[in-house]
């Protein structure tokens, strides 16, 4: 069966709590992960808390990677999600998890956007319907 | 049990193609939602695929919603990540549920980060050290 994402949820434990509350160096990793990942990075929007954490997220052609850290705890919630065969969310969970220092983790992951016969119908009459529309406008 | 962040994972189905296009109308939607849902908006970013969808993310000071769409398949995966106990994503659900025109959707809730003794002890450990230096610093 197709789907149309790919989406891996990971949280960090036992990381480095300088790492998780330094912003640039969580939105140096989270690009290196983008581009490791085979991803095309688009832009990428990183803040601090006060007193401490960084959260962020970098929107990619391919859909986005997300992150939020608690440095106290040691913790980062980590999004990976991503689209198409050429992008491969693990190479970005492996130089997360080297650059936070995580000792540990827990990944879960989906598929999203599960596409069913209806869906492929639904598909083939809109492309149909675009491209009369491009046709009677050629031809007008 | 304490957990740290609140992510509902949705996947809306058989939503009007036409909503599902248009970048302006999903920003809309998306900056309500996070309003509805009693966040606080940083930054959006938003932009078109070609030749169809749209993609964007909401970044606010509780952590983050995104929308990726598929017009041609009906089919929109949103995330909704927030923190606290202010705000509720399950009134962002709502919104989008209805500015999609999504018929059928499946949701899946998970609470991220969940907080175990050795995480409540390490951050004690973190907030003693930092108050120690604070405090040195001050005497200094």
């Amino acid at each position: 069966m197709k789907h149309l994402g790919h989406h891996i949820l990971v949280e960090y434990y036992d990381c480095s709590s300088k790492a998780l509350d330094d912003v640039e160096l969580i939105e140096s990793a989270m690009r290196e992960a983008a581009v490791k990942a085979g991803a095309t990075i688009i832009e990428s929007v990183f803040h601090t808390f006060t007193p401490q954490g960084v959260s962020g997220v970098v929107v990619i052609s391919e859909s986005h990677l997300a992150i939020h850290t608690w440095p106290e705890y040691g913790y980062a919630a980590v999004d990976l999600f991503t689209c198409g065969e050429e992008v491969d969310p693990w190479k970005a969970f492996e130089v997360l998890k080297e650059r936070l220092k995580a000792s540990n983790y827990m990944v879960m992951e989906l598929k999203r956007g599960k596409v069913t016969p209806d869906m492929e119908r639904r598909a083939a009459s809109y492309f149909e319907d675009k491209f009369s529309k491009v046709s009677a406008s050629a031809a007008g």
